[in-house]
């Protein structure tokens, strides 16, 4: 493990929310922009919180994201919207979009949005925590800069394009999925690399397509493999579910797709072609009682939970957890004692507090 | 290779209907029925084809189906409805729930429809295709009979839950995703156990919760495993993935969700406990314009598949399917040459012959 020190979640909320109003954001959004990165924090999804902070400030800075950038619909039905991003923080123009589509929900029994011209919007599973707020089954998923190949490619083409999606229990605490479609997460790969480590066949292929374990020749023009890994095991599948993201995302909204996602930080390559606005999201919002009594939803959600726990456990595990269960275990946990950052990440917080003058 | 013989889709089409006849299943809806059996046959998904006609007929002789049972509509919103199926036909129920959710689209953007007390409606690739033909994108999930251990468990607790979804271009054929959300298909693994032959790791589990690549260990007691298979490699998405369905078909509806999905074959136990009615499914419909213009959708689909297309092959490959190209590639021979059907479901259709006097 890497040398941590522990940080209360206040203290990172208020210099996240300073350095976004440093470059410009206003305050209600740089407020939500810190939330969102706050959220992954809290719930121990550590690549997606301030570690990415400092992207976004390098984004700012060269101007390469609006910070006052205004959130425009630019089609609509009862039931849908078209989102443009006006080039601003993912972090402000997801929530914005979000909002669209529970809105549409609460009035038509379903809402979806697909935005585009916006930027990298942090966890998806934040939006979806969102939605259970206003009692409403919430999707979120986004396109994300290439990184993956599809199945039987050697050559990086799509994103780690997640998928969320959360519903309510009334006693139990709410089914939250929040996944990307690759067989393992990026963050991973590099905590193998620094520990130099090799990673697990079925992450990653080296440059030339063939499955590697080494987790140097993934970072350095490898790529990672789709959820499945290999044909035998459904890499297809992985891949499809990516493809899928992409369009709703993208196709549907103007974005840019594929290997055309434009770059998050500014190490990753600018691509070759413009085939849209920005990068992609796609919200969506089912309102409960437009289905069935809530109540009756609500208690047979608590039953699944309730059976699914009861799985006899396979050999050397506790048995079967509810998609969500670690990420509350993190949340109940760094509440309480704070949020853990690695030096490297601590160590951009301060070139940030040097650059804007806010003290960490 | 089992042994096979070729029949011409239009005799298995005919004998099919005549069999729905048979058992008192209105003319147009056995006509129905058929043509959903008849996609999976030439569309190469031979488990969920006419080798499935016996099961249905088994039900239907018991008096498990319903032959006459009408749709109704128990809920509805602009966006959304809630259909009970009334015991009929999944092959019937399915077609009328998914044309409520593309009548939705039309007038309120999108359409989403869950389904309760219904049987199982063959593959979830028709419905999508259904929807491409009114220049919709489709959407189509539905739970199924258990065979699925949740990642850590050692037992069948959930189905093989899949998810169709569908994208038409404008030059180029559709994307059309259909897959289960476990790492390989129940029939691969009866196919290995005829040819005596091991399964590969990360397919199934035996009756302990140990990994296995006996095909007799796992349907002698074990269990499927998620796409991703375990811990390493994802199993927890694909097992998320199919609560999500889980859920979204039967919670939502109030049909049978989990462990207490109802069989489809006599073979099959019952469950211990009734949660709902029938097996679930959901069904989705977005109107492409409410989004963007068609047209420019359908150009960037062409563009996102020949892009696709040009992905350096990994090695031994000739390079990345798009989702739907194998079917359609044998929908392409199977029109042309007839359906191929094995020993098995030749002698089941033989005995459905002598059972009805239909001549096969």
């Amino acid at each position: 493990m890497a040398e941590t020190e522990v940080f209360p979640p206040e203290q990172l909320f208020d210099f996240t929310v300073r350095a976004f109003r440093h470059f410009g954001v206003p305050e209600e959004d740089a407020r939500t922009a810190a939330t969102v990165l706050q959220a992954a924090d809290l719930r121990g999804i550590d690549s997606h919180g301030v570690a990415r902070l400092h992207s976004y400030v390098d984004m700012l800075t060269l101007g390469r994201i609006d910070p006052t950038a205004k959130v425009t619909i630019v089609r609509e039905s009862p039931s849908t919207a078209t989102v443009d991003g006006g080039n601003g923080l993912g972090l402000v123009v997801g929530p914005k979009a979000n909002a669209i589509a529970m809105d549409k929900a609460l009035a038509a029994g379903s809402g979806w949005v697909s935005v585009r011209n916006s930027n990298h919007f942090g966890i998806a599973g934040y939006y979806v925590l969102q939605a259970l707020e206003r009692d409403l089954i919430g999707w979120a998923m986004t396109n994300t800069t290439r990184l993956v190949a599809p199945l039987w490619g050697s050559e990086r083409m799509i994103g780690t394009n997640p998928i969320a999606i959360a519903f309510p229990g009334l006693e139990e605490p709410a089914i939250v999925i929040d996944m990307a479609t690759t067989a393992a997460a990026y963050g991973k790969i590099e905590i193998a690399r620094r520990a130099g480590k090799p990673i697990p066949t079925g992450w990653a292929i080296d440059g030339s397509g063939a499955t590697t374990t080494d987790p140097n020749a993934m970072i350095e023009g490898g790529a990672m493999l789709p959820l499945g890994s290999d044909r035998d095991r459904g890499g297809h599948k992985g891949y499809a579910l990516a493809v899928m993201v992409d369009v709703l995302s993208a196709v549907l909204s103007g974005a840019n797709w594929g290997p055309f996602v434009p770059p998050f930080a500014l190490r990753q390559e600018i691509p070759t072609r413009s085939v849209g606005k920005g990068i992609g999201h796609f919200f969506g919002a089912l309102r409960i009682d437009a289905f069935i009594d809530k109540g009756e939803f609500k208690k047979q959600i608590d039953d699944l939970i309730r059976t699914l726990r009861t799985t006899r456990p396979a050999p050397t595990t506790n048995g079967p957890l509810i998609p969500g269960d670690p990420e509350r275990e993190a949340e109940k946990i760094r509440r309480r004692e704070g949020i853990p950052l690695v030096t490297a990440v601590i160590d951009e917080l301060r070139d940030i507090s040097r650059q804007t003058g806010i003290a960490l």
